[in-house]
C-alpha cells in the first residue's frame, strides 16, 4: 500500500507520528524495488512478511485474481478448495505456454514474472557457488532423472541418429532410469580402483575405447556424475569434458546434488571452460532443502538450456518454483553460502567423528577429496548378516540416510544386469556403510547418529556374544 | 487425540460436560476411519478443518518430522524456508521410489500413504463419472502433454520398432508436442467436415488407410482426443477402438478436459468395451479445479498403466498429489457429481444466450452434441481485423479464455507446418469466436460475458462507422 | 506494492501484458483508499485477500515491525510464539494509552488507524441499523457486563454522591453483577404482565414512586434492557427515557444483542430523541457474529461517550478490534443487513414452525412483538420433571441455546434473593421452553431443532407411558 | 488420529514401515497425555505443529464446532469471517460463565480445559520464578490497570466501608487511574531518597503515620509497586507487608514487569511469608512475550483469588488466554528460565555500556540493586531542551523505550495533581534518560542503541557548537 498516496486523516493518526513509520518502512520498499528491477539474488535474506507480500502482490497480477472477470475457456485457473488456494496463494495457472516453458503467459503476468526472477536468481546463484561462466538456467518441475531425460529428448532433436549414451556407472537407478526412459541404450563404464588412492574413478581408457568404436552421430552424449555416495568418486569431469569436446558430442554432467559444494561447482566451471559440457542437471530439494520436485538444468550456451525448455510438452506446476522463490528471497546469498560453509564443516566433524569410531572399533573409513559430501565406513570385522542388522537396527533408532552396502546383490533394471548392485563396482569388496554431510545437517545429529551407531556396535556384538 | 485414552480431571472439566463433547466427535472418527480403511471418496465433501487434520496426521508420518531424527543421507527433506514448509504441511519427500511412482517410500510413510489413497479415490471418481471398466489409475506430477509423452515412452518398451504415432489433428500445441518430444514421427490426420452435420470429425477413412498402409511393428499408437475448442467435435473413439482392436495397435486418448462430461466418459467406456484404449490421460487442473501440473493416467489393463508408473525415472513432486487430495475430501463424490451437473446447465445457459446474440446480430451459432463443452460463434459478418480487434477488446474487458480463430495464419512446429493453425483444418473458412462451459463456470460469469460481448460489437461498430 | 513505481523490464514480462493486469488492480486499490479516506463502512464486502493486505500493510506501520529496530522500553511488544505472532498479524501494543483507549499510540500507528477506523464504522453500523442521532461509539475489549460496570464507574465521576442504580429485573446474572461489581447498590423493579398482551413489561409506576423517593443525587442512573429471553419483553425504553429527562437522571441501557435488529434499534433511536438515554451498550459476539470479548459503547453525546473510555485504566487488547474490523470489510454494509433481514425471516419461520407444533401438542407459544428475537414455547401439559428433562434431551441431541425455565428456584447473588430466578418475576408460572431467532441462525438449524423436539417430546411421552 | 485404531491395508503402505512410523508418534503422544493428566507446565518447549493439533483438538470440543448441531439461543459462537474464525481456531464462546471467569461451561468444554491449564501452567510459573507459596492464580483478559480495578472492587464487597487506597507514588498513568476508575481516594505517598543509595525508595513513615490516622475500615488497601522505571526503585514490599498485617489491611502489588526477575519474585515471596500480600498482579505482554491485553491475578489465598474472578461481570475473551496456553507450550518451563537468565545478562550488557558511554560523555549512570530491570543515565551537562531533543532524535533513529524525563512538568490527573510528572517525586533534579533491559532484549538491539546514542549525542553538540 502507498500510505504516501492515501490521505490519512488526523482523525485517525496524528500526522507525525505516521510519517514516522511510513519512514520506517523505506528500506523494505527498496529490497523489492531492487528485486524486481535487478532482477538478482538479494545479498541478504528477508523476513517471512515481505516474502509473502511480495508473492500476493505478484499472484494478483493473475487474471484468475483479477477482481471482475469472467472466464469462458476450458483452462481458468478456478480452485474449488479454499485449502488448496491458500497453500498456492491462489496462484493457478502455472508456468509457462504449451511450447516453451520459459515464455510469458499472458493470462499469468504473475506467475511470468515469479518465474523469470527464479531463473535469474538461480543462475546468479549458480555463479557465487563457482560457475561463473554458466550463461542459462532454469527450474523445471521435475525429478533430476526425469529432467535428464527431457535433456537427452531435447539433445536428440540435434542428433537425430543418435543411439547410445556413454554412462560412467553410478548405482542410481533414476539415474539410469533417466536414459532408458528416453528410449536409449546405455553404454555402461564402470568406474576403476587406482592404487593408492582412496575410491573409485572414471574408467578414461574406455570411455575413449568407446568414442573411437561407435559411430559418432549414433551417439547421443556422454552422461558424467558429481555427486555420489562413497566410495565412488566424482566423474573426471575435466578430462570427460575434454574428451566430449576433442569427439564433438555432447556431455551431460548429473549434478544431483553437487550444487551445494563450492568444490564440485568449481570443477564444473574448469571442465566447462577447457572442454566441452552442454548440460548439467541438479535437483532442487537436495541444494535448496525445498520439497523433492524440481530440477535446475543449466548450461554455458542459451540456445542448448532454451531447447530443453521449449520440449516440455505443456505448461508446468508453479508449484516448485514457488518454493525456490521464497527459499532464495528468504535466504538470500550470503545465507546460502553460509550453508554451504557450515557443510563443509560439518564434513570435517563427522568425518572426524568416524575416524575415531574406527580406530576404536576396528573398521575404517575411507574418504577422498574427491568426494566431498559422501564417506564409507568399512566394517571389515562384521561377518554375514552383520552389516545389513546394523543398518537395520540404525534406522529403527531414527537414523536415516545411511546405507549399509554389501556386494553380492545383482540387479537387472530394464534389461540390463548390474553385479554388485549399490557398489558401483563389478569386483566385490567388504560390506561398507555409507554417510553424506549434505545441506543443513547439524552438529547435534552427527552426535545423534555417532551416539546411536557406538549403542547399535554395542548391542550386535552382545547378540554375537550370545551364539 | 484420543480423548478416551485419556484421564482429563475434573478439575479441568465436569466429567459429564466433557462425555458429551468427546461424543460429538465420532462422527468425524468414523469418516477417517472409513477414509483410510475403504479407501474410497467419500459420499459428502469434508470440512476444512477435518481434511487439514487427516493431513497433519499423515505428515507426521514422515522420517523427516519425527521428533528425535538424524539424518545422514543425501536427500532427508530438511526444509530451509518456513513459509514453504508450512504450504506443503512439511511434506518433503516427495512421492514414489526411484524406479516406480507407485512404490511405498520407507522414509515417507506419510506421503506413500497419501499418494496410495489419492489414487485410489481418483480411480473411484473416473468410475462415478462412467469410466465404470476402468481398472487403474493415478496422478502423475506432470502436465497433460508431458503426461502423454511419458506414455509414449513407456509404449515404446512394449514395441521398441514403432517409431509413428496416427493423430487426428487438433491445433493444441502441447498435444502435438508430445510426439515429437517423445521422439516420435507424427502421422498427422485431418480432420473432415460431415453434411448436414455440424463441426469437424475424425477421418476414419484416412486412419484406415494408414494402417494398411504402415508396417504394424513401426507404429507406436494411435492418438486420439476427446475434449477440443469447436467446431473440432471429439474424435470418433469409439470406431477407432475398434480399429485398434483389430490393427493391434495401442490406442492412447488425450482426455484432457473430459472427466468433468459424463457424455464423453461414457463414450471412454464404450469404446474401451468394444474396441482398445491402452490409456487415457486428464489433466487435474481442468477436471479438478486445482493448479495447473498434474494429470491422471488411467486405463483397463493394470500392468500397462502401471509400466507408465515404472517410466518416471526419480520420485516425483507430492504437491499435486496434496492438492487433488484435499480436493477430492473436500467436494465428495455428490459435490463432484453437482459441479459436473451444474457445468451441463451452464453449457446449455451459454448457448441459449449466445443463439439469442447470433439471432439478434447476425452472425451464427455452432454448436454439436460431439462436443459438449465448447462451441464457436461464426463471425460471417465481420471483416478482416475486426475479429481479432473483437478477441482483444473482450480480453481487456476482463473476459479470458474466448478465442478468435480465423483461418490463414499457417505455422511451423518441430518441422512440422500446419496450415490455418487454430482451426484443424486446411481448408479455410470464416472467423469464428470459441467459448467453453468448463467446470466452475458460473451463471454470473456467462452474464458478465454476454453484457461484454454486447458492448465490444456495439463498440466495433461504431468504429466502424467512423471510417 | 506499486507497480507503477517499479520498472519492470520487457526480460520478466512483455509491457502490455503487464499493463492489463496492473490496471485490474486498480478497483482494490480504489476501495482501501476510501477506506482509509472515507472512514466508512464500504458497501460491498471485501474478499479475504484485501482484508488480509490491509490489515499487514497497517501491522507494518507499528514500531515492532520496524525492519531496524532496537526496543529499550519496559513493553516492546515482543511476541516469543510464532504462531502467536502470526494469529495477530504480528500486532503486539494494543490499543489506546494508559489513560485513554481512544488515544492514538506514538508507538503503534498501525494499531491506532486500525482501532480508529474499526470505530468509525461501528458509528455508521449503529446509524445505518437506525439508530441515526448516534453521535459516537467505541470498541471496548470487554464482555458487556464488564462494559456496563465501566460505563457505571464513569457516570460516578460526574455524580460522585450516586449509590443507586434502578434496574427493571432481568434475570440474567451478569447484567446485575455489573451493578454489585462497580459497588452500586441495584433497587430492583419487577416487571409486570399487562391484560391482554403477551410478556413482561417495565413496571413504569414502581420507576416513578423510587425516582421520587430518592434523592436525585444518590441515583447513579436508571438501566434498562432491550433484548432478552421471552417471555420478558424489551423495557419500554421511550418512557423510561422520557422520566430519565424529567427527573435529570442518566439512563443506561444494556442493548446486548439488539443492534442485530432495525425494531429495537429504533426504538432506542426514538426514545433518545424524545427522552434521555446517555449510554447504550452492546456485545459484539452477538451481534456481530465475532469470538466473545468486546463491547461497544455508544452515545448521543461524544463528551459522555469519551469518558467511558478515558475510564479504562491502561492500554487494550487490539484482539477484539481486529475481529471487528475484519468482519465488517468481509460483510460491507449490505452484507450486514442482508444477514439482519434474514434473521427476520427466520424469527417468522421459527414462529410459525413452534405455532404448529403447539398447535399438534397441546402447548402454546407466546411471543410478542415487543421481544422481536425470543419466544417461549409454554409446555403447559408437561408435570414435574418432565420440561427440565425436556431440555436435557434437547442438548444431548445437539440442540444448544434453547433454555428450560420452571418458577420455584431461587437464587442469591451478590446478597440480594431472586425468587424464581429465571423467569424475571417473583409470581409463580407454568414451565416454558424459550428459543431464539439470532443472527446467523439457519433455516436448517430451525428444521434440525423442530425434528429434535418432536423426537424428545415422543420419547418423554414413550417414557410416561412407562410409568 | 489413533493409527493403531485404524486398521491400514497393505495396499496403502508396508505394515513394517508404517509400525516404525507409528511409533515414532509416541514421544508426543506423551506429551499431550501429560499436559492433560499433570496438568502442569512442561519442561521442554513443544513444536509448533504439536501445539496447533492440541488446540485444534480442543477447539473440537466446543460445541460451534460439532459437525451436527442447531443453535437456538442468542449466543451461538457464529463467526461471520473465515479469516477471524482461522485466526481464533474456530474458538467463540470465550471464558468462564456470567458470574465466574474460572467456571467451566458446558457449550464449551474445550475452552473451559484451555483456560483451566493455561491458570495451572501460569500457576507452576510463578512458583518455577521463586513464588513458591503462591496457591492462585488466573489470567484476566484485561489490562494491568482494569485488572487492579477489578482487585480493589473485589476486595470492597470484603470492606464495604473503604474509601481510601495508601499509593506509594509511581508515575505511571494507568497504575494511579486503576484507583480513581475504581471510585476509591487515593493517598498519594511520595518515595524519598536515602543518603548514601541511589534511586527513590518507600516512604515508610508516611505509610505508618496514614494507618495510624485513617480509620482501618475506611482503608481498602495498601498498593505497592515492584518494577518501575529508574530511578524508582521497587518499593519496600517486605516492610510494606509487615505493616499490612499489623494493621489487618489488604495488600495489594502492581508486579507489572516484575515476574520476569527472580530477584522481584523472591521479595514477592519473601514478603508474603512475613507479612501480608493479598493480591498480586502482572501483565502478560510484558512477562510472557504475547500481545497487550491480558494480566495475571495471583494471590496466597484461594478465595482471596477466587473473589476476584467472582467479580467479572459475563463471559470474556479466550483471545489472551489461547495466546499465553500457546506461549507456555512453546517456551517449556526450561525456554522460559532461559529468557529469564538472559534477561539478567542483558541488564548487565546494558549498564557495562552506559557506565562506559557515561565516563567518556560526563554524564552518570545511576543504577540500583532494588531496580533490577530499569536504568537512568543522568545528563548532568545537557542543559534546558537538549535533553528532550534527544529522546526525540533517538527515537527517529528507532531506538524506543527509551524515555527523557525532566522535572517541571506538572500534571492532573482526574483530579489529583503531581509536581514534576515523569519523576515519581516533588523535589526537581536532573534531566536522565531511562533505558530498560526487559525480558527479550538482544545483544543487538544493545549495540545499535549505543551506537545511535552516541551518534544523536554527536549530533546534539555539533548542533550546540553552531548557536
Amino acid at each position: 500500500m502507498n500510505f504516501k498516496q492515501i490521505e490519512i486523516s488526523e482523525k485517525l493518526v496524528p500526522v507525525n507520528y505516521l510519517k514516522l513509520a511510513v519512514e520506517s518502512q523505506k528500506s523494505k520498499e527498496i529490497k523489492v524495488k531492487e528485486l524486481f528491477e535487478k532482477r538478482s539474488l538479494p545479498e541478504e535474506g528477508w523476513s517471512d512478511d515481505l516474502i509473502e507480500y511480495t508473492v500476493q502482490q505478484l499472484t494478483n497480477l493473475d487474471s484468475n485474481n483479477f477482481p471482475h472477470k469472467a472466464g469462458l475457456g476450458e483452462r481458468e485457473a478456478r480452485i474449488a478448495c479454499n485449502l488448496v488456494a491458500r497453500r498456492h496463494y491462489s496462484f493457478g495457472h502455472g508456468i509457462g505456454r504449451s511450447g516453451d516453458l520459459l515464455e510469458a503467459q499472458p493470462k499469468a503476468v504473475g506467475s511470468s514474472i515469479l518465474s523469470q526472477l527464479t531463473n535469474n536468481m538461480l543462475l546468479q546463484l549458480l555463479r557465487t557457488m563457482g560457475i561463473k561462466s554458466c550463461q542459462s538456467s532454469f527450474l523445471v518441475p521435475l525429478a533430476t532423472g526425469m529432467t535428464l531425460t527431457l535433456c537427452f529428448l531435447s539433445l536428440k532433436k540435434q542428433r537425430p541418429q543418435a543411439k547410445y549414451i556413454l554412462w560412467s556407472r553410478i548405482d542410481q537407478k533414476s539415474c539410469f532410469k533417466s536414459i532408458t526412459t528416453a528410449g536409449f541404450t546405455p553404454i555402461i563404464i564402470n568406474p576403476v580402483r587406482k592404487e593408492g588412492r582412496e575410491g573409485l574413478f572414471t574408467n578414461l581408457r574406455q570411455f575413449t575405447e568407446q568414442l573411437d568404436r561407435l559411430p559418432n552421430e549414433k551417439i547421443l552424449c556422454i552422461m558424467s556424475t558429481t555427486s555420489c555416495f562413497a566410495p565412488r568418486n566424482m566423474d573426471a569431469i575435466y578430462e570427460l569434458a575434454e574428451l566430449a569436446k576433442k569427439y564433438n558430442v555432447p556431455h551431460v554432467v548429473n549434478n544431483a546434488y553437487g550444487l551445494q559444494s563450492q568444490y564440485i561447482c568449481s570443477h564444473i566451471e574448469g571442465a566447462a571452460k577447457h572442454g566441452r559440457i552442454d548440460l548439467f542437471v541438479q535437483s532442487t530439494d537436495k541444494n535448496l532443502m525445498v520439497p523433492v520436485g524440481g530440477a535446475i538444468v543449466a548450461g554455458f550456451n542459451e540456445e542448448i538450456v532454451h531447447n530443453v525448455a521449449k520440449s516440455y510438452a505443456g505448461r508446468a506446476s508453479s508449484s516448485q518454483t514457488l518454493d525456490v522463490f521464497m527459499t532464495l528471497l528468504s535466504l538470500g546469498r550470503n545465507g546460502y553460502l553460509t550453508l554451504s560453509r557450515e557443510r563443509k564443516q560439518t564434513y570435517e566433524d563427522l568425518k572426524a567423528h568416524l575416524i575415531d569410531f574406527a580406530d576404536n572399533n576396528k573398521c575404517s573409513l575411507k574418504h577422498s577429496k574427491f568426494n566431498p559430501i559422501s564417506m564409507a565406513l568399512y566394517l571389515d570385522n562384521l561377518s554375514e548378516e552383520q552389516p545389513t542388522k546394523l543398518g537395520s537396527m540404525l534406522y529403527t533408532r531414527g537414523i536415516s540416510g545411511t546405507r549399509v552396502v554389501a556386494a553380492g546383490s545383482n540387479k537387472t533394471i530394464d534389461g540390463y544386469e548390474f553385479k554388485n548392485w549399490g557398489t558401483h563396482e563389478d569386483i566385490e569388496g567388504p560390506a561398507y556403510l555409507t554417510a553424506a554431510a549434505s545441506l543443513g545437517l547439524t552438529s547435534c545429529e552427527i552426535e545423534v547418529f555417532i551416539k546411536k551407531l557406538k549403542e547399535c556396535w554395542k548391542d550386535l556384538h552382545a547378540q554375537m556374544a550370545k551364539k
